[in-house]
C-alpha cells in the first residue's frame, strides 16, 4: 500500500508521484506518470466559475456554517423561498393524495416520456390557457425537473458561440451560473428600485447587440418582490420584437400575488414576441421538493417552432433527466383537484407576513427598504453600511448575523447587488417578527458609535 | 394579426418577414427585423448531434410509430430495460410503502441538498461498503435524479477542451451524447463478443493518449448481458492506472446476476485507479421512474478529492436539479427494509426469461447470439442480413418488424454496432415468447428465396 493511503489531506502532486513511486514496489501494479484527469478540475474554469463564484447553494452553505452551535435559539431561514417546512404552509392535502394515489397505483414507476407524460401535459396546457388569450397545446408544453432543470433547457438551446443573453439585475443567480457552464456570454440590465424594480428599458436596449437572442424577465420579481403591470409588460415584449430577441419568462412565482397588482402572465404577448415561460409547483404549491416545473411555450405565431428553437429543447431533454414519473402522473389531479380555498390562505398568509416584515423593516435604521412587496416571497433592502462598524459588505454582514444571530439572509452580492440582502418573508409570523427582532438587536449593536444622529 | 398567425407551418424566414412587414400595419408594434436567437437552432450544432443522432429515446420513438395500429395484438416492449408495467416486475412493496410514508411525513417537501439529503447518503454508503474492502463515507456519495443525471455530471465535470474520454463499443448512447454536448472528444474501444464481450484490452490503450482523462465500464454490461470477472476488472484498473485515467463504472445493472460470473463492484479495485462508480434504484428496485441514481466515490487513496474532481461534482450539482426530497428521503428506508426475497424474486425471472431468450434465439437462424447472457436485461444478437431479402440494415429490420409484428428491439447502431440488435428479456415469459415467435415469423417471411440451404 503506498504512504498515500495514510495521508488522505495530501494534495494531488504527491498522490501522483506516490503512485509512480510504486512501480518499483513489486506489487505488480503499472505506475501513472500522472493523473491525467486531474487538469479537468484545474484553473477555475467554467465549472469551478458557475460553482463557487455563483451558486446561491454555495453561498448559502458558507453563511449557514457561520452559525453558532452553541446558540439554543432556533436557526431562522430568512434566506430562501422554502416554507415548506413550518405546519402553516403544508401543502395541499388534495396535491398529496393525488401523488400518493399515482405512486400506489404501480403503474407509474416506469421511464416518463423525454418532455413529458401526455396526459400531465394536456392537463397542463389546459390550465396555463385559461390565463391566456389562446389555448396552449400539449405540444406546448415541456415538462421539466423543477424550474431549475427549465433554466438548464432554456440556456443550454440558446448557448451558441458569440451569442450573447440579457439577464435582469438584481436577478436569480442560477441563470448566471447556467450561462457560464455552456460559455454564453451574459449582460445585464438594471432593475430600477425608485420604480418599483421595473426594468430600465433604455438599458435593455443599450447592452443589446445583433449577437443577442434572448433577455430574461421574472415576474413576480424575485428577488425584489415586485409584480410588473400589463403596460409594463408590453412595453418589454415591445422591445423584445424590436431586437428580434426571445423573452424568457420566469414565472415561478406566477399568481402569488397579494398587492394591487395582479399577475399577468407574459404570454398574454406572445403574439408580440415569442414566449418560453418557466413555471414549477415548487412556489405556488410550497412543494420544491417535488421536483415538477415546465417550460410553456406561449408563441401563438409558430415562430419558435419555425425556427426549430423547439425541436432543440425536444433533442436536449431527451438526453436529460426528467420528473418522476408518478409526480408528473399525479399532475391532472392536482391541478384539476387543489381548492381555491388553498390558494387564497397561502396568499393572505404571505400577504400578512409581507406586511410585518415591511413595517419592521422600516424600524431598522441600518437598512432601508425602497419598495414595499407585492408578490413572490421577497423583498429587497439596501444596507446602509455608513451606519455601521466593522461590517465590510453583504456578506460579511450576512456571516455575522447568522453567527450572532442565527438569522439567515441572502447577500444581495449573488444576486448582481452588492449591499443589498434579500429578505424572505415566507416563514410563519412569529418566527419572522423573531428574526426581525433579532437583525434589529445586531444592528443596534453594531451601529457606528461617532454618528452625530443615534438611532 | 400578422397573416402568419394563420399559417403555423409557415417557415422561419416567412414568419420573420410577415413580423417586419408589420412596421406598417399601423398596430404599433416595433418590427424585427429578424429573429435573432433562429441561429441556435441552425446547423445541426452539437445539440442536434446530440438529440437527433445519438438519443436513445429518438430512436425509440421512431421505431414505435412504424407500429401499425390495425394490428389487434398487443405491441410488445424488447427494447428497453424497463419491466416496470408488468405485474411479475411490480417493485418491493417495503419500498413502495417507504417513499409513500416520507411524502406522507410533509416534512420532505423542502428543497433538497445539493448534493443529497445527509440520512440518505449515509445509508447508501453503508449499503454500497459491504462490498468493498474498505469503507464509504456520506461524502464518497453524491445523489443524482437515476443514472441520467449521473452521467451528465462526470461528464460534465471531465469535459475539458481538447481531452478525451474512451468509450465500450458496444455501449450506453447517452455518453456519447453527453459528450457530444460537452463537446468533449469520445474514443471507442471494442468489447469481443467471442470473448464473452470482455474489453478489448489492446484497443483501448492503442487509443489513449495523453489527453485522455477517463474510460467508461458497464458491468453487468448494457447492451451484451454479461457479467466481468474479477480477473477482467483488475486488469481494466491496472490498464487505467498505467493510463493514468480514472475509471467510470456504470453499475446501474449492479447485483442483476444469473450466471456463473459473481458480480463484482469495480470499486474493489479503487486502490489501483480511481473509481466513480454509477449506480441507481431503477434496474434493482424496478423503479426507472422514480430518478433515483448515484456518483459513489471509490477510491481510498483520495485522489479525485486531491485533485479537486469531488469539488467540480459538488460545484455542478449544486447549480442542477435534483432528486425529489421525499424520494431521498425514504431511501434509508428502502436500503433497510427490501427483504431478499425480492431480489431472488427477481433473478429468478430475470435467469428464466434469459435462458427462454437465449433457447429461442438459437432456433431463429437470420440472427445469432455469440454470448448467453449471465446479467442485465439485455443480450446483443447479429443479423445475418445475407440471410434476409429487401431487409437494408438494422435500423431497416427494427422498423419492418415494428410495423409487421409490432415488436419494438433496439438497432445495434444506436448502440455502436451497426447490424446488430439488443434485445431485452427483462418482460413476462409469455411476452417474451409470443415476442421472439414474432420475430421468428418476420425472419421466415423474409428469408431470401434463392438461398441454397433453406431455414
Amino acid at each position: 500500500m503506498a504512504t498515500t493511503a495514510t495521508h488522505p489531506q495530501s494534495n494531488g502532486t504527491r498522490a501522483a508521484a506516490a503512485a509512480a513511486e510504486e512501480v518499483g514496489n513489486g506489487n505488480g501494479h503499472a505506475a501513472a506518470a500522472e493523473w491525467r484527469f486531474a487538469r479537468a478540475a484545474k484553473d477555475g474554469g467554467a465549472l469551478a466559475a458557475a460553482g463557487d463564484k455563483m451558486s446561491i447553494r454555495a453561498v448559502r452553505f458558507k453563511i449557514s456554517a457561520s452559525v453558532d452551535a452553541r446558540d439554543p435559539r432556533p436557526v431562522l431561514p430568512l434566506a430562501h423561498g422554502d416554507p415548506s417546512a413550518f405546519p402553516d404552509f403544508r401543502t395541499a392535502a388534495e396535491a398529496e393524495d393525488a401523488v400518493a394515489a399515482a405512486l400506489r397505483t404501480g403503474k407509474l414507476n416506469c421511464y416518463p416520456a423525454g418532455v413529458g407524460l401526455p396526459d400531465a401535459r394536456r392537463a397542463l396546457a389546459k390550465h396555463l390557457s385559461s390565463d391566456l388569450p389562446y389555448e396552449l397545446s400539449s405540444d406546448d408544453i415541456f415538462l421539466t425537473a423543477g424550474g431549475t432543470q427549465a433554466i438548464e433547457v432554456v440556456i443550454s438551446v440558446l448557448a451558441q458561440p458569440g451569442t450573447n443573453i440579457l439577464l435582469p439585475r438584481p436577478g436569480y443567480p442560477n441563470y448566471e451560473a447556467r450561462a457560464a457552464l455552456n460559455k454564453l456570454e451574459v449582460r445585464c440590465f438594471d432593475l430600477v428600485p425608485e420604480r418599483g424594480w421595473e426594468i430600465d428599458i433604455d438599458s435593455l436596449e443599450s447592452i443589446a447587440d445583433k449577437n443577442t437572442t434572448a433577455m430574461v424577465i421574472i415576474n413576480p420579481n424575485n428577488p425584489c418582490g415586485s409584480v410588473y403591470t400589463r403596460e409594463h409588460l408590453e412595453k418589454v415584449a415591445e422591445v423584445a420584437r424590436k431586437l428580434g430577441i426571445l423573452v424568457i419568462a420566469d414565472e415561478v412565482y406566477g399568481n402569488l400575488v397579494f398587492g394591487d397588482t395582479p399577475f399577468i402572465p407574459m404570454g398574454v404577448f406572445g403574439h408580440i414576441a415569442p414566449v418560453l415561460s418557466i413555471g414549477s409547483l415548487s412556489k405556488r404549491w410550497i412543494v420544491p421538493g417535488w421536483r415538477l416545473g415546465w417550460v410553456a411555450v406561449c408563441d401563438p405565431k409558430k415562430i419558435l417552432q419555425e425556427t426549430k428553437i423547439l425541436t432543440s429543447i425536444t433533442n436536449f431533454l431527451n438526453v436529460s433527466t426528467d420528473p418522476a414519473t408518478f409526480i408528473q402522473g399525479a399532475l391532472p389531479q392536482i391541478l384539476e383537484n387543489t381548492k381555491e380555498d388553498f390558494f387564497k390562505r397561502i396568499i393572505g398568509l404571505l400577504e400578512e407576513t409581507s406586511e410585518i416584515c415591511y413595517r419592521e423593516i422600516k424600524d431598522i435604521k441600518c437598512i432601508t427598504c425602497p419598495h414595499k412587496p407585492e408578490g413572490s416571497m421577497f423583498v429587497m433592502v439596501k444596507l446602509n453600511l455608513y451606519l455601521l462598524e466593522g461590517i465590510h459588505d453583504d456578506i460579511d454582514f450576512c456571516c455575522k448575523l447568522a453567527k450572532e444571530e442565527s438569522v439567515i439572509l441572502c447577500p444581495g452580492s449573488v444576486l448582481g447587488m452588492e449591499n443589498w440582502v434579500r429578505i424572505t418573508f415566507a416563514i410563519d409570523s412569529s418566527s419572522l417578527l423573531d428574526g426581525l427582532e433579532r437583525i434589529k438587536s445586531f444592528c443596534q449593536r453594531h451601529k457606528k458609535k461617532n454618528l452625530l444622529n443615534g438611532f
